[in-house]
Protein backbone atom coordinates (compact mmCIF):
# COMPACT_ATOMS: atom_id res chain seq x y z
CA UNK A 1 0.00 0.00 0.00
CA UNK A 2 1.65 3.43 -0.94
CA UNK A 3 0.64 7.01 0.53
CA UNK A 4 0.78 10.28 -0.26
CA UNK A 5 0.57 13.11 2.14
CA UNK A 6 0.45 16.72 1.59
CA UNK A 7 1.21 18.21 4.31
CA UNK A 8 2.16 16.70 7.96
CA UNK A 9 2.30 18.58 10.89
CA UNK A 10 5.02 17.12 13.38
CA UNK A 11 4.50 18.02 17.15
CA UNK A 12 7.95 17.39 18.55
CA UNK A 13 11.07 17.22 16.33
CA UNK A 14 13.46 15.22 18.00
CA UNK A 15 14.74 11.07 17.29
CA UNK A 16 11.38 9.98 17.32
CA UNK A 17 9.27 12.97 14.98
CA UNK A 18 12.42 13.97 13.12
CA UNK A 19 12.74 10.13 11.70
CA UNK A 20 9.27 9.46 10.81
CA UNK A 21 9.63 12.95 9.02
CA UNK A 22 13.69 11.73 7.12
CA UNK A 23 11.29 8.68 6.05
CA UNK A 24 8.70 10.03 4.61
CA UNK A 25 11.01 12.38 2.24
CA UNK A 26 12.91 9.67 1.44
CA UNK A 27 9.55 7.29 0.56
CA UNK A 28 8.83 10.48 -1.35
CA UNK A 29 5.77 10.44 0.49
CA UNK A 30 5.22 13.61 1.96
CA UNK A 31 5.22 16.62 1.18
CA UNK A 32 5.24 19.78 3.06
CA UNK A 33 6.94 19.11 7.02
CA UNK A 34 5.91 21.91 9.07
CA UNK A 35 7.31 21.35 13.21
CA UNK A 36 6.12 22.28 16.26
CA UNK A 37 8.32 22.27 19.75
CA UNK A 38 9.31 23.78 22.37
CA UNK A 39 12.74 24.25 21.50
CA UNK A 40 13.68 27.02 18.80
CA UNK A 41 17.19 25.89 18.70
CA UNK A 42 16.33 22.38 18.04
CA UNK A 43 13.34 23.92 15.54
CA UNK A 44 16.45 25.57 13.55
CA UNK A 45 18.52 22.33 13.29
CA UNK A 46 15.47 20.34 12.24
CA UNK A 47 15.40 22.59 9.14
CA UNK A 48 18.85 23.05 8.66
CA UNK A 49 18.85 19.47 8.41
CA UNK A 50 16.06 19.44 6.04
CA UNK A 51 13.63 17.50 8.44
CA UNK A 52 11.01 20.03 8.26
CA UNK A 53 10.56 22.57 5.71
CA UNK A 54 8.77 25.31 8.29
CA UNK A 55 8.12 25.96 11.39
CA UNK A 56 5.14 26.39 12.54
CA UNK A 57 3.76 30.17 14.26
CA UNK A 58 1.62 28.42 16.36
CA UNK A 59 -0.24 24.59 17.02
CA UNK A 60 -3.12 26.26 15.32
CA UNK A 61 -1.44 27.50 12.31
CA UNK A 62 0.86 23.71 11.92
CA UNK A 63 -2.52 21.49 11.79
CA UNK A 64 -4.42 23.88 9.52
CA UNK A 65 -4.89 21.87 6.30
CA UNK A 66 -2.64 19.30 7.66
CA UNK A 67 -3.36 15.35 6.62
CA UNK A 68 -1.71 14.04 9.48
CA UNK A 69 -1.01 15.55 12.83
CA UNK A 70 1.95 13.17 14.58
CA UNK A 71 2.34 13.94 18.76
CA UNK A 72 6.02 13.11 18.95
CA UNK A 73 6.02 14.52 22.73
CA UNK A 74 6.37 13.32 26.02
CA UNK A 75 2.62 12.37 26.71
CA UNK A 76 3.03 14.70 29.96
CA UNK A 77 2.90 17.62 27.26
CA UNK A 78 -0.27 15.84 24.86
CA UNK A 79 -2.98 16.90 26.79
CA UNK A 80 -2.22 20.86 26.64
CA UNK A 81 -1.40 20.22 22.66
CA UNK A 82 -4.21 18.46 22.44
CA UNK A 83 -6.61 21.41 23.68
CA UNK A 84 -4.61 23.56 21.49
CA UNK A 85 -5.17 22.02 18.07
CA UNK A 86 -8.55 20.70 18.75
CA UNK A 87 -10.55 24.11 17.84
CA UNK A 88 -8.54 24.07 14.38
CA UNK A 89 -8.16 20.60 13.08
CA UNK A 90 -10.09 19.91 9.71
CA UNK A 91 -13.01 17.66 8.76
CA UNK A 92 -10.34 15.28 7.25
CA UNK A 93 -7.29 15.53 9.57
CA UNK A 94 -5.67 12.69 11.10
CA UNK A 95 -4.51 12.69 14.66
CA UNK A 96 -2.12 10.11 15.57
CA UNK A 97 1.01 9.86 18.39
CA UNK A 98 3.88 8.15 19.09
CA UNK A 99 4.04 7.41 22.84
CA UNK A 100 5.16 4.72 24.75
CA UNK A 101 2.22 3.78 26.58
CA UNK A 102 -1.35 3.67 24.86
CA UNK A 103 -4.54 3.80 27.38
CA UNK A 104 -3.36 7.08 28.95
CA UNK A 105 -2.97 8.68 25.19
CA UNK A 106 -6.58 7.25 24.56
CA UNK A 107 -7.96 8.47 27.35
CA UNK A 108 -6.77 12.04 26.61
CA UNK A 109 -7.82 12.03 22.93
CA UNK A 110 -11.46 10.57 24.38
CA UNK A 111 -11.54 14.19 26.66
CA UNK A 112 -9.47 16.40 24.49
CA UNK A 113 -10.38 15.11 20.49
CA UNK A 114 -14.25 14.18 21.19
CA UNK A 115 -15.14 15.68 17.87
CA UNK A 116 -12.60 13.91 15.89
CA UNK A 117 -12.53 10.23 17.43
CA UNK A 118 -12.69 8.77 14.05
CA UNK A 119 -9.20 10.82 13.05
CA UNK A 120 -7.99 9.44 15.98
CA UNK A 121 -4.93 6.67 16.02
CA UNK A 122 -2.86 6.01 18.85
CA UNK A 123 0.57 4.41 18.41
CA UNK A 124 3.54 3.45 18.80
CA UNK A 125 6.81 2.99 17.37
CA UNK A 126 8.97 0.21 18.83
CA UNK A 127 12.08 2.05 18.32
CA UNK A 128 14.38 4.43 20.32
CA UNK A 129 17.47 5.47 21.88
CA UNK A 130 19.23 7.42 24.83
CA UNK A 131 19.91 10.20 22.35
CA UNK A 132 17.09 12.67 21.79
CA UNK A 133 17.01 16.14 19.62
CA UNK A 134 16.83 16.85 15.86
CA UNK A 135 20.41 15.50 15.30
CA UNK A 136 19.43 12.05 16.21
CA UNK A 137 16.76 11.83 13.61
CA UNK A 138 17.63 9.15 10.96
CA UNK A 139 15.80 7.94 7.52
CA UNK A 140 16.31 4.23 8.56
CA UNK A 141 15.18 4.02 12.42
CA UNK A 142 12.21 2.20 11.23
CA UNK A 143 13.38 -0.19 9.16
CA UNK A 144 12.04 -3.38 9.88
CA UNK A 145 11.10 -1.81 13.63
CA UNK A 146 7.34 -2.72 14.76
CA UNK A 147 5.05 -0.38 15.45
CA UNK A 148 1.79 -0.83 17.59
CA UNK A 149 -1.30 1.01 16.55
CA UNK A 150 -3.95 0.89 19.33
CA UNK A 151 -7.14 1.90 17.95
CA UNK A 152 -9.93 3.99 19.92
CA UNK A 153 -13.46 2.55 19.48
CA UNK A 154 -14.22 5.19 17.62
CA UNK A 155 -11.55 5.31 15.12
CA UNK A 156 -12.51 4.91 11.55
CA UNK A 157 -11.25 1.77 9.22
CA UNK A 158 -9.92 4.23 6.64
CA UNK A 159 -7.79 6.42 9.42
CA UNK A 160 -6.31 3.18 10.46
CA UNK A 161 -5.40 2.17 7.05
CA UNK A 162 -3.91 5.68 6.82
CA UNK A 163 -1.58 5.64 9.32
CA UNK A 164 -0.52 1.99 9.20
CA UNK A 165 0.01 3.16 5.30
CA UNK A 166 2.24 5.90 7.10
CA UNK A 167 4.37 3.50 8.85
CA UNK A 168 5.12 1.04 6.61
CA UNK A 169 6.33 3.73 4.41
CA UNK A 170 8.95 4.86 6.82
CA UNK A 171 9.73 0.65 6.45
CA UNK A 172 7.81 -0.40 9.50
CA UNK A 173 6.10 -3.60 10.00
CA UNK A 174 2.56 -2.43 11.75
CA UNK A 175 0.46 -4.71 14.29
CA UNK A 176 -2.88 -3.83 15.94
CA UNK A 177 -4.44 -4.40 19.47
CA UNK A 178 -5.79 -3.22 22.24
CA UNK A 179 -4.29 -0.50 23.97
CA UNK A 180 -4.60 -2.26 26.96
CA UNK A 181 -2.72 -5.86 25.76
CA UNK A 182 -0.28 -3.37 24.33
CA UNK A 183 0.58 -1.88 27.64
CA UNK A 184 0.35 -5.05 29.40
CA UNK A 185 3.12 -6.46 26.98
CA UNK A 186 5.33 -3.01 27.16
CA UNK A 187 5.38 -3.22 31.34
CA UNK A 188 7.21 -6.42 30.82
CA UNK A 189 9.65 -6.23 28.06
CA UNK A 190 10.21 -2.60 28.18
CA UNK A 191 9.29 -0.82 31.26
CA UNK A 192 10.31 -3.10 33.55
CA UNK A 193 13.60 -3.47 32.36
CA UNK A 194 14.50 0.32 32.49
CA UNK A 195 13.01 0.40 35.95
CA UNK A 196 15.33 -2.71 36.61
CA UNK A 197 18.43 -1.27 35.16
CA UNK A 198 17.93 2.46 37.30
CA UNK A 199 17.83 0.49 40.20
CA UNK A 200 20.69 -1.44 39.56
CA UNK A 201 22.72 1.95 39.09
CA UNK A 202 21.31 4.21 41.50
CA UNK A 203 21.80 1.77 44.07
CA UNK A 204 25.41 1.41 43.16
CA UNK A 205 26.00 5.13 42.27
CA UNK A 206 24.83 5.76 46.21
CA UNK A 207 27.60 3.24 47.17
CA UNK A 208 31.01 5.31 49.39
CA UNK A 209 32.91 3.21 47.34
CA UNK A 210 30.92 3.88 43.89
CA UNK A 211 34.27 4.71 41.79
CA UNK A 212 36.13 1.81 42.45
CA UNK A 213 32.65 -0.38 42.02
CA UNK A 214 32.25 1.77 38.32
CA UNK A 215 36.10 1.10 37.91
CA UNK A 216 35.98 -2.71 37.81
CA UNK A 217 32.91 -2.43 35.74
CA UNK A 218 32.77 -4.28 31.88
CA UNK A 219 30.66 -5.20 28.92
CA UNK A 220 28.23 -7.19 30.85
CA UNK A 221 27.54 -4.19 33.27
CA UNK A 222 27.44 -1.89 30.17
CA UNK A 223 24.85 -3.33 28.25
CA UNK A 224 22.63 -4.58 31.19
CA UNK A 225 22.28 -0.25 32.51
CA UNK A 226 22.67 0.99 29.01
CA UNK A 227 18.77 1.57 29.31
CA UNK A 228 19.67 3.46 32.58
CA UNK A 229 21.41 6.07 30.67
CA UNK A 230 17.46 7.01 29.05
CA UNK A 231 15.88 10.22 30.09
CA UNK A 232 14.08 10.48 33.58
CA UNK A 233 12.01 12.51 32.66
CA UNK A 234 10.32 10.35 30.00
CA UNK A 235 10.48 7.32 32.21
CA UNK A 236 9.20 8.59 35.01
CA UNK A 237 5.94 9.78 33.12
CA UNK A 238 6.11 6.11 31.29
CA UNK A 239 6.26 4.71 34.77
CA UNK A 240 3.31 6.82 35.86
CA UNK A 241 1.16 6.30 33.18
CA UNK A 242 1.59 2.62 32.96
CA UNK A 243 1.60 2.39 36.75
CA UNK A 244 -0.70 -0.20 37.40
CA UNK A 245 0.74 -2.67 35.06
CA UNK A 246 4.15 -1.57 35.64
CA UNK A 247 3.52 -2.80 39.59
CA UNK A 248 2.03 -6.51 38.32
CA UNK A 249 5.20 -6.50 36.60
CA UNK A 250 7.21 -5.65 39.60
CA UNK A 251 5.59 -7.39 41.81
CA UNK A 252 5.96 -10.69 39.86
CA UNK A 253 9.66 -10.14 39.17
CA UNK A 254 10.00 -9.40 42.82
CA UNK A 255 8.27 -12.98 43.49
CA UNK A 256 10.43 -14.31 40.77
CA UNK A 257 13.88 -12.97 42.08
CA UNK A 258 12.96 -14.31 45.21
CA UNK A 259 12.68 -17.63 44.49
CA UNK A 260 16.15 -17.25 43.00
CA UNK A 261 17.57 -15.96 46.02
CA UNK A 262 15.95 -18.53 48.04
CA UNK A 263 17.61 -21.59 45.26
CA UNK A 264 20.90 -19.76 46.08
CA UNK A 265 21.01 -19.87 49.98
CA UNK A 266 20.03 -23.44 49.95
CA UNK A 267 22.71 -23.94 47.41
CA UNK A 268 19.94 -25.49 45.26
CA UNK A 269 22.54 -25.92 42.50
CA UNK A 270 20.26 -27.79 40.41
CA UNK A 271 17.25 -25.10 40.54
CA UNK A 272 20.10 -22.06 39.77
CA UNK A 273 21.02 -24.13 36.69
CA UNK A 274 17.75 -24.81 35.63
CA UNK A 275 16.46 -21.16 35.79
CA UNK A 276 19.72 -19.98 34.56
CA UNK A 277 19.18 -22.68 31.77
CA UNK A 278 15.39 -21.55 31.00
CA UNK A 279 16.46 -18.09 30.31
CA UNK A 280 19.64 -18.91 28.42
CA UNK A 281 18.26 -21.09 25.66
CA UNK A 282 14.99 -18.43 25.63
CA UNK A 283 17.08 -15.47 24.83
CA UNK A 284 19.65 -17.13 22.63
CA UNK A 285 16.33 -18.29 20.65
CA UNK A 286 15.50 -14.76 20.53
CA UNK A 287 18.56 -13.45 19.38
CA UNK A 288 18.18 -16.12 16.21
CA UNK A 289 14.56 -15.32 15.59
CA UNK B 1 58.40 -4.86 32.46
CA UNK B 2 59.05 -7.61 29.61
CA UNK B 3 58.58 -10.99 30.16
CA UNK B 4 59.86 -14.08 28.45
CA UNK B 5 57.94 -17.44 29.19
CA UNK B 6 59.54 -20.71 27.84
CA UNK B 7 56.83 -22.93 28.48
CA UNK B 8 53.23 -22.29 29.00
CA UNK B 9 51.13 -24.98 30.26
CA UNK B 10 47.46 -24.07 29.45
CA UNK B 11 44.10 -26.01 31.15
CA UNK B 12 41.20 -25.11 29.14
CA UNK B 13 42.25 -23.81 26.02
CA UNK B 14 39.03 -21.94 25.33
CA UNK B 15 38.03 -17.86 24.85
CA UNK B 16 40.09 -16.49 27.79
CA UNK B 17 42.92 -19.48 28.25
CA UNK B 18 42.81 -19.07 24.17
CA UNK B 19 43.41 -15.57 24.00
CA UNK B 20 46.45 -15.96 26.60
CA UNK B 21 48.03 -17.97 24.65
CA UNK B 22 47.45 -15.34 20.86
CA UNK B 23 48.31 -12.61 23.01
CA UNK B 24 51.34 -13.64 24.36
CA UNK B 25 52.50 -14.78 20.92
CA UNK B 26 52.11 -11.74 19.48
CA UNK B 27 54.12 -10.06 22.29
CA UNK B 28 57.15 -12.88 21.71
CA UNK B 29 56.67 -13.25 25.10
CA UNK B 30 56.12 -17.43 24.62
CA UNK B 31 58.10 -19.81 23.77
CA UNK B 32 56.28 -23.54 23.91
CA UNK B 33 52.49 -23.42 24.58
CA UNK B 34 50.82 -27.06 25.67
CA UNK B 35 47.20 -27.30 26.16
CA UNK B 36 45.29 -29.88 27.90
CA UNK B 37 41.54 -29.70 28.05
CA UNK B 38 38.71 -32.26 28.26
CA UNK B 39 37.53 -32.07 24.85
CA UNK B 40 40.09 -33.35 22.06
CA UNK B 41 38.34 -31.35 19.09
CA UNK B 42 38.91 -28.34 20.74
CA UNK B 43 42.42 -29.18 21.44
CA UNK B 44 42.72 -29.99 17.74
CA UNK B 45 41.20 -27.25 16.77
CA UNK B 46 43.18 -25.04 18.78
CA UNK B 47 46.41 -26.39 17.46
CA UNK B 48 45.17 -26.03 14.09
CA UNK B 49 44.67 -22.16 14.80
CA UNK B 50 48.05 -22.10 15.99
CA UNK B 51 46.93 -21.23 19.74
CA UNK B 52 48.65 -24.14 21.39
CA UNK B 53 51.50 -26.00 19.93
CA UNK B 54 51.35 -29.34 21.33
CA UNK B 55 48.50 -30.80 23.18
CA UNK B 56 50.02 -32.77 26.24
CA UNK B 57 49.36 -36.05 26.79
CA UNK B 58 48.83 -35.61 30.39
CA UNK B 59 48.38 -32.98 32.95
CA UNK B 60 51.48 -34.21 34.35
CA UNK B 61 53.78 -33.81 31.22
CA UNK B 62 51.89 -30.89 30.87
CA UNK B 63 53.69 -29.22 33.82
CA UNK B 64 56.71 -30.44 33.41
CA UNK B 65 59.14 -27.78 32.92
CA UNK B 66 56.37 -25.29 32.62
CA UNK B 67 57.21 -21.65 33.55
CA UNK B 68 53.73 -20.80 33.85
CA UNK B 69 50.37 -23.07 34.53
CA UNK B 70 47.17 -21.40 33.87
CA UNK B 71 44.31 -22.48 35.27
CA UNK B 72 41.39 -21.30 32.63
CA UNK B 73 38.53 -24.15 33.60
CA UNK B 74 35.75 -23.40 35.13
CA UNK B 75 36.21 -23.34 39.02
CA UNK B 76 34.23 -26.82 39.71
CA UNK B 77 36.86 -28.25 37.90
CA UNK B 78 40.18 -27.05 39.40
CA UNK B 79 40.35 -29.47 42.28
CA UNK B 80 40.62 -32.40 40.56
CA UNK B 81 43.37 -30.58 38.07
CA UNK B 82 45.44 -29.15 41.09
CA UNK B 83 45.62 -33.01 42.63
CA UNK B 84 46.67 -34.24 39.08
CA UNK B 85 49.16 -31.46 38.27
CA UNK B 86 50.40 -30.74 42.59
CA UNK B 87 53.19 -34.00 42.60
CA UNK B 88 54.92 -33.21 39.09
CA UNK B 89 55.23 -29.10 39.98
CA UNK B 90 58.48 -27.65 39.59
CA UNK B 91 60.08 -25.53 42.21
CA UNK B 92 60.11 -22.84 40.01
CA UNK B 93 56.40 -23.15 38.09
CA UNK B 94 54.30 -20.60 38.54
CA UNK B 95 50.75 -21.09 38.91
CA UNK B 96 47.85 -19.20 38.18
CA UNK B 97 44.80 -19.04 36.97
CA UNK B 98 41.81 -16.84 35.87
CA UNK B 99 38.56 -18.06 37.76
CA UNK B 100 35.65 -15.21 38.31
CA UNK B 101 35.62 -15.68 41.83
CA UNK B 102 38.86 -15.32 43.87
CA UNK B 103 38.73 -16.63 47.63
CA UNK B 104 37.64 -20.20 46.42
CA UNK B 105 40.44 -20.45 44.18
CA UNK B 106 42.50 -19.48 47.01
CA UNK B 107 40.74 -22.18 49.52
CA UNK B 108 41.72 -24.54 47.16
CA UNK B 109 45.29 -24.17 46.12
CA UNK B 110 45.70 -23.91 50.00
CA UNK B 111 44.16 -26.97 50.07
CA UNK B 112 45.97 -28.67 46.51
CA UNK B 113 49.09 -27.15 46.20
CA UNK B 114 50.15 -26.50 49.58
CA UNK B 115 54.04 -27.27 48.72
CA UNK B 116 53.79 -24.32 46.28
CA UNK B 117 51.70 -21.55 47.60
CA UNK B 118 54.78 -18.66 47.39
CA UNK B 119 54.02 -20.07 43.49
CA UNK B 120 50.39 -19.88 43.84
CA UNK B 121 49.34 -16.34 41.92
CA UNK B 122 45.48 -16.39 41.88
CA UNK B 123 44.07 -14.02 38.83
CA UNK B 124 40.87 -12.27 37.36
CA UNK B 125 41.17 -10.98 33.91
CA UNK B 126 37.98 -8.98 33.31
CA UNK B 127 37.25 -10.13 29.96
CA UNK B 128 34.72 -12.44 28.51
CA UNK B 129 31.89 -13.26 26.17
CA UNK B 130 29.01 -15.27 25.71
CA UNK B 131 31.21 -17.37 22.98
CA UNK B 132 33.35 -19.93 24.13
CA UNK B 133 35.85 -22.47 22.97
CA UNK B 134 39.41 -22.20 21.11
CA UNK B 135 37.46 -20.09 18.09
CA UNK B 136 36.42 -17.83 19.95
CA UNK B 137 40.27 -16.53 21.34
CA UNK B 138 41.66 -13.49 20.10
CA UNK B 139 45.10 -11.68 20.57
CA UNK B 140 43.38 -8.22 21.55
CA UNK B 141 41.29 -9.52 24.25
CA UNK B 142 42.88 -8.51 27.11
CA UNK B 143 44.16 -4.92 25.47
CA UNK B 144 43.49 -2.14 27.77
CA UNK B 145 41.15 -4.75 29.85
CA UNK B 146 41.09 -4.88 33.52
CA UNK B 147 43.43 -7.83 35.49
CA UNK B 148 43.22 -8.23 38.94
CA UNK B 149 45.61 -10.53 41.14
CA UNK B 150 44.38 -11.62 44.49
CA UNK B 151 47.80 -12.65 46.53
CA UNK B 152 47.38 -15.20 48.88
CA UNK B 153 49.25 -14.54 52.12
CA UNK B 154 51.75 -16.99 50.69
CA UNK B 155 52.14 -15.77 47.03
CA UNK B 156 55.97 -14.84 46.34
CA UNK B 157 56.63 -11.18 45.62
CA UNK B 158 58.88 -12.41 42.45
CA UNK B 159 55.94 -14.88 41.40
CA UNK B 160 53.54 -11.74 41.39
CA UNK B 161 55.77 -9.68 39.60
CA UNK B 162 56.57 -12.19 36.96
CA UNK B 163 52.47 -13.17 36.74
CA UNK B 164 51.64 -9.27 36.49
CA UNK B 165 54.11 -9.11 33.71
CA UNK B 166 52.33 -12.13 31.74
CA UNK B 167 49.48 -9.92 31.61
CA UNK B 168 50.81 -6.59 30.95
CA UNK B 169 51.92 -7.93 27.83
CA UNK B 170 48.89 -9.18 26.97
CA UNK B 171 48.13 -5.42 27.13
CA UNK B 172 46.35 -5.95 30.37
CA UNK B 173 45.82 -3.34 33.13
CA UNK B 174 46.67 -4.95 36.14
CA UNK B 175 45.71 -4.08 39.91
CA UNK B 176 45.96 -6.26 43.25
CA UNK B 177 43.71 -6.62 46.07
CA UNK B 178 42.46 -8.75 48.70
CA UNK B 179 40.44 -11.67 47.29
CA UNK B 180 37.25 -10.65 49.70
CA UNK B 181 37.32 -7.15 48.26
CA UNK B 182 37.43 -9.11 44.89
CA UNK B 183 34.32 -11.00 45.22
CA UNK B 184 32.23 -8.40 46.75
CA UNK B 185 33.16 -5.75 43.94
CA UNK B 186 32.35 -8.35 41.45
CA UNK B 187 29.22 -9.57 43.14
CA UNK B 188 27.73 -5.81 42.53
CA UNK B 189 28.85 -5.11 39.28
CA UNK B 190 28.85 -8.65 37.46
CA UNK B 191 27.36 -11.56 39.08
CA UNK B 192 24.34 -9.78 40.48
CA UNK B 193 23.37 -8.09 37.14
CA UNK B 194 23.66 -11.53 35.66
CA UNK B 195 21.29 -13.19 38.40
CA UNK B 196 18.85 -9.99 37.37
CA UNK B 197 19.08 -10.85 33.70
CA UNK B 198 18.51 -14.35 34.14
CA UNK B 199 15.56 -14.01 36.19
CA UNK B 200 14.18 -11.58 34.13
CA UNK B 201 14.43 -13.35 30.88
CA UNK B 202 13.20 -16.82 33.02
CA UNK B 203 10.05 -15.10 34.05
CA UNK B 204 9.27 -14.10 30.58
CA UNK B 205 10.01 -17.24 29.02
CA UNK B 206 7.85 -19.58 31.53
CA UNK B 207 4.79 -17.36 30.56
CA UNK B 208 2.40 -18.48 28.10
CA UNK B 209 2.31 -15.40 26.15
CA UNK B 210 6.02 -15.27 25.67
CA UNK B 211 6.34 -15.43 21.66
CA UNK B 212 3.93 -12.20 21.80
CA UNK B 213 6.13 -10.66 24.74
CA UNK B 214 9.58 -11.74 22.66
CA UNK B 215 8.39 -10.60 19.66
CA UNK B 216 8.26 -6.69 20.79
CA UNK B 217 11.07 -7.14 22.63
CA UNK B 218 13.69 -4.13 21.06
CA UNK B 219 17.03 -3.02 21.86
CA UNK B 220 16.95 -2.11 24.99
CA UNK B 221 15.26 -5.23 26.13
CA UNK B 222 18.16 -7.12 23.68
CA UNK B 223 21.18 -5.12 26.04
CA UNK B 224 19.49 -5.84 29.14
CA UNK B 225 19.40 -9.13 28.60
CA UNK B 226 22.10 -9.96 26.78
CA UNK B 227 24.24 -11.62 29.48
CA UNK B 228 21.40 -14.21 29.57
CA UNK B 229 22.65 -16.11 27.15
CA UNK B 230 25.95 -17.13 29.25
CA UNK B 231 26.57 -20.19 30.21
CA UNK B 232 24.22 -21.62 32.43
CA UNK B 233 26.98 -24.08 34.23
CA UNK B 234 29.57 -21.27 34.65
CA UNK B 235 27.16 -18.95 36.47
CA UNK B 236 25.63 -21.66 38.44
CA UNK B 237 29.46 -21.99 39.81
CA UNK B 238 30.16 -18.21 40.33
CA UNK B 239 26.83 -18.06 42.02
CA UNK B 240 27.58 -20.74 44.38
CA UNK B 241 31.40 -19.73 44.65
CA UNK B 242 30.33 -16.09 45.38
CA UNK B 243 27.19 -17.26 47.58
CA UNK B 244 27.70 -15.11 50.86
CA UNK B 245 28.49 -11.88 48.72
CA UNK B 246 25.88 -12.50 46.24
CA UNK B 247 23.50 -12.89 48.48
CA UNK B 248 24.29 -9.85 50.66
CA UNK B 249 24.10 -7.90 47.12
CA UNK B 250 20.24 -9.82 46.27
CA UNK B 251 19.48 -8.56 49.06
CA UNK B 252 20.07 -4.89 48.79
CA UNK B 253 18.61 -4.91 45.15
CA UNK B 254 15.77 -6.07 46.75
CA UNK B 255 15.14 -3.23 49.30
CA UNK B 256 16.12 -0.91 46.20
CA UNK B 257 13.96 -2.19 44.10
CA UNK B 258 10.90 -2.55 47.24
CA UNK B 259 11.54 1.56 47.61
CA UNK B 260 11.33 2.34 43.41
CA UNK B 261 8.37 -0.13 43.77
CA UNK B 262 6.90 2.03 47.01
CA UNK B 263 7.50 5.56 44.96
CA UNK B 264 5.52 4.29 42.33
CA UNK B 265 2.81 3.01 44.00
CA UNK B 266 2.43 5.83 45.35
CA UNK B 267 3.03 8.11 42.60
CA UNK B 268 5.34 9.87 43.87
CA UNK B 269 6.88 11.29 40.65
CA UNK B 270 9.44 13.71 42.51
CA UNK B 271 11.30 10.31 44.07
CA UNK B 272 11.14 8.20 41.27
CA UNK B 273 12.38 11.30 38.63
CA UNK B 274 15.29 11.41 41.22
CA UNK B 275 16.19 7.79 41.47
CA UNK B 276 15.82 7.67 37.66
CA UNK B 277 18.05 11.16 37.61
CA UNK B 278 21.14 10.05 40.12
CA UNK B 279 21.46 6.73 37.91
CA UNK B 280 21.53 8.11 34.44
CA UNK B 281 24.10 11.10 36.02
CA UNK B 282 26.10 7.94 37.50
CA UNK B 283 25.56 5.76 33.98
CA UNK B 284 26.34 8.68 31.60
CA UNK B 285 29.37 9.95 33.68
CA UNK B 286 30.75 6.17 33.51
CA UNK B 287 30.64 5.53 30.00
CA UNK B 288 32.14 8.66 29.25
CA UNK B 289 35.62 7.61 31.79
Amino acid sequence: MTTHINKLAIFGVGLIGGSVALALKQAAAVGEVVGVGRSRANLEAALKLGIIDRIAASPATAVQGADVVLLAVPVGQMAVLMQAIAPHLGEETLITDAGSTKQDVAALMQQHLAAHLPNCVPGHPIAGAETCGAGAARADLYQDRNVVLTPLPQSDQAAMEKVRALWQACGAKVSEMPSIEHDAIFATVSHLPHLLAYTLVDMIARRDNADTLFSFAASGFRDFTRIAASSPEMWRDIALANREALLSEIAQYQASLEQMRAALAAEDATALEAAFRRAQTARVRWSGG
